[in-house]
């Protein structure tokens, strides 16, 4: 089991990881463009509650880590698209722990 | 596939997740913590660049999520000591896919 020990090499893995993915807005993000390219707007209602400046922020971060791809269409106007990299893609396993994990805390903490 | 789609539902677990876990220190804790009960300093030397002022904060926040217990014991002089609770251990899958992964972004991004 992983979690027997607390290896120091393992915590090196897990903080890369919760270091590109911190606060509470990166996975969320990244989960509404698992369902498709997006823009923008689009991003900022699927995320309910996220500013748009904070929205802008996290996307340069996402790009900056390699798990959102930002095109720029050649339309008049020009249109920016959002689009999940197979890297981000391969977050999908924490995403449904954590999905899991959020239907388990909700039903035993926040529902009390 | 849970996901295709960004459905709104597992967003909002997804969110509950991410409120309770926010930041890049709570699952560090947690993983130190699963090697048995800790004293406060043994705490602080495991979570490498955590500063005491942080740890305190997010000790009081992951037992108000019931994640951490804290036991005072009637030593002289007192002697405090958190453990982690079955709710807290129940984080083991989603703090195994993040070191998986930490390891793959490490060898795809940070190592580049």
């Amino acid at each position: 089991m992983l979690t027997s020990g607390g290896c120091p090499k393992n915590m090196l893995s897990i903080k890369d990881a919760l270091e590109a993915l911190e606060g509470r807005w990166k996975l969320l993000i990244l989960f509404s463009l698992t369902s498709g390219p997006k823009r923008f707007k689009q991003i900022a209602k699927d995320v309910i509650g996220i500013t748009d400046k904070t929205l802008s922020k996290e996307l340069k971060c996402l790009e900056a880590n390699q798990l959102v791809k930002r095109t720029v269409h050649d339309t008049f106007p020009p249109t920016v698209e959002y689009a999940i990299t197979s890297h981000g893609l391969s977050l999908e396993k924490v995403i449904e722990e954590l999905h899991y994990w959020g239907l388990a805390h909700r039903k035993e903490i926040i529902g009390k």
